[in-house]
């Protein structure tokens, strides 16, 4: 390389061009290892098939972070250590189960209780009334007192970005239960968060509004909330209701942590992580599985690499993302504490599909100079920089100490189709797609620890 | 949108300006259509459940263009036809076998011979010889004779681009066989051209040299290529291989064309196209089934929309393209006969993904043209508008009279996973990447049908 460097400065290039083309060798070495040599797919085998479900609290919660210390440190961190946070610990509790009864005849529905939601009890048996979206509950009001209110809000397909889709839609998830029980409900039903041609349903958290009776919930696949829907026009549904989901006390959880530390400015941090958490119905491959393996893909390919980073580097696998965000709170609580000075965080926690760019959440200088960038990360992704980004975990760092953050963008087609449902596993996660991701995250962190922001 | 148009001229906006509103506001139409209402996805179920394979000659072909003529015909077409032209008739002839023989052990390989190939006659039992590469076949050229030659060349990783993985390892498919032939090989066995992480073998067409013998040859799946190498560093591997192909004589086959009449300028063309045939192994899903299924849902949204072009589009499916491209060169030829002035041809044969923008073969100025429309297409993706591409199958019309092309270029990531495998099935192919897809080829087609190229 030192020849070919030589060569290029000798044709005349500046000091600038001449940096360019370093970085430029530089990303294509961190590309080549990743594509040809990374183990960020195999990881992700572990992670999903062997450790399997990890909600907070559970057993795989703490079979993951074992898993996830011992490959941070084979991974060749300086550093690899557990930091202790206190998590909710929710349970499902049992089958979720929600049968309608109709005409004399009875059909078992694809059901599955929201995160953090209430037991039912015992079985609730109660007429259905579809809500089409809250300006309708305000309308309705008065009919919703004992029934279970199904929330049949779509997403919206004209979205380009589903993201966008998942906003406007997802409130019914998480105040759909509260504002449903403020007028009487007994239980809720909610269309999942999804545009999926499948009908697994797709949990996530919801939020109590503690001024109002916690009623059961459960999100429903996409068909059967249709063939719902279309019951509903012609007939009298009622359903049996059945849910066991409880909080148990508080339990311990953790951050797991590997560290590379900064040769010229070591006490200058830039954070690089997904969360090691899942939701219980699945493996959690895409969310987020990839986020993890990807992470500890970057340090295997900084030291495989030789790389020695100017800034220390942190490769964070944080607690408690899906119902609670502790983990995300006390890596920022705790970096204020010691006097932590954060430069930069980025995050990857929207899945393992191809790259687009980056979503950014910094000063406009910081913007700029992340954006000046893009013909170096040309190569690797459409290198689309947009203002807006982040990611829930790193999203405190950002409160507490103003660290400009990223989120890597990939692909947002398919996300939907998993998110929280069972068939968010391995198989549905491609090899390559996870490695640009991490590629594209390896090429802007080598970028920020060089040339600070 | 009269009025928010007159709007917007009130408020000063330039004539361009109006255009670019106007031309944005059509565009978002086009979208919410296809997103909100398209039946790409529904057309592609039928194609590849109830249609199927449908290689040159086949049954499936047959059925095949019945399907598109009565699909363009429903989608709304002007006129919709037939245009026949003689396609090659190969078939495999049988279940394809090789089947391992070492130290004292069988285990049969998952093959599939290559398109156009031969029989092997009889069973064909030989020692296996591995080469690498070209450069090692000449190094052992004395040493290949009576033998089965085992291109093992691997897709090179590193490429972010599959295609350039797809080109640099494609000889061994096209070339191998006569290669080895040439130094008096018996058979070949060619890794396939893919790097998926199952063991589909991938078929597609290899050509023979009229000047050595036609020795029959099968591609192997990954995993047992894999196998293959390592017991070969250990031990002598014979084959039993076992092959069928032959080619019928000619037959007649069919371009299916749709078309709307241009009110402007009726006596300029624009084709908008796939190609309707696929390997017989599999459903043809991504490879063309999508191409297909995306040209229909333009014609329909244009219809829907009330769209009248001011030149004549024509939509079409292609036959032929796999071995032979009889298709796009009838088309061709009859457009040249007629005197037709074929202004701009858009192909989409790279895969039901989410597209990332278009490749372009034409003139710098038109290539400029296109490229300022950059801004119009970037809300339905990255819009990168790059030199070079086109598509097989109107690559004739280019020759013939200069025609500018372009091929959509979707996300390459998972293209040769199912490329020319018994894997290209409908569950691969995501309904609303396979919808992007189509947006962006009409959004292409608008604007070069309204400003002209």
């Amino acid at each position: 390389m030192k020849k070919l460097l030589f060569a290029l400065l000798v044709l005349g290039f500046s000091v600038d061009s001449f940096s360019q083309a370093e970085d430029s060798i530089f990303l294509k070495r961190i590309s080549d290892y990743i594509l040809v040599n990374g183990k960020s797919y195999d990881d992700l085998r572990v992670l999903t098939k062997q450790v399997g479900a990890r909600l907070s609290g559970s057993a795989g919660m703490y079979k993951a972070e074992t898993w996830g210390l011992k490959t941070l440190q084979a991974a060749g961190a300086d550093n690899a250590w557990l930091q202790e946070c206190l998590v909710p610990h929710w349970v499902r509790g049992g089958k979720d189960e929600v049968t309608a009864l109709y005409k004399n005849s009875k059909k078992s529905l694809n059901v599955l209780a929201l995160g953090n939601s209430n037991s039912s009890g015992k079985l609730l048996t109660k007429e259905v009334i579809e809500i089409k979206n809250f300006a309708e509950l305000e309308a309705k009001k008065n009919a919703v007192k004992d029934k279970i209110v199904f929330y049949n809000y779509p997403f919206n397909n004209a979205f380009i970005s589903t993201f966008l889709a998942y906003r406007d839609a997802g409130v019914y998830r998480s105040q759909g239960p509260s504002r449903a029980a403020k007028y009487g409900a007994a239980g809720v039903i909610v269309r999942s968060m999804s545009h999926s041609t499948d009908n697994n349903p797709h949990t996530g958290a919801t939020a109590y509004n503690d001024s109002f009776p916690k009623i059961p919930a459960v999100a429903i696949g996409l068909q059967d909330a249709d063939w719902l829907s279309n019951q509903l026009k012609n007939t009298t549904v009622s359903v049996g209701l059945s849910t066991h989901g409880k909080f148990l006390p508080d339990t311990i959880g953790h951050n797991v942590i590997g560290e590379l530390k900064g040769t010229e400015f070591p006490n200058e941090y830039i954070t690089i992580g997904g969360h090691l958490d899942s939701w219980d119905a699945a493996e959690g491959a895409h969310d987020d599985g990839a986020g993890c393996v990807q992470t500890i893909e970057i340090l295997r390919a900084f030291k495989a690499l030789g790389y020695k980073p100017k800034r220390t580097i942190r490769f964070v696998l944080f607690a408690n993302e899906e119902n609670g965000l502790r983990g995300g709170n006390k890596y920022a609580d705790e970096a204020k504490a010691k006097g932590e000075k954060h430069i930069f965080a980025l995050e990857s926690d929207a899945g393992g599909f191809t790259p687009i760019g980056f979503g950014v959440s910094a000063s406009e200088t910081q913007f700029e100079k992340i954006s000046s960038w893009k013909s170096l990360l040309l190569p690797y992704s459409p290198a689309e920089i947009r203002r807006g980004g982040g990611g829930a975990d790193i999203g405190p760092l950002a409160r507490t100490q103003g660290t400009p953050v990223a989120g890597l963008s990939p692909d947002s087609q398919r996300y939907f189709d998993y998110h929280h449902a069972a068939n968010d596993v391995f198989e549905n996660v491609n090899k390559r797609e996870l490695q640009l991701g991490a590629i594209n995250m390896a090429a802007l962190v080598y970028l920020v620890d060089k040339y600070g922001l």
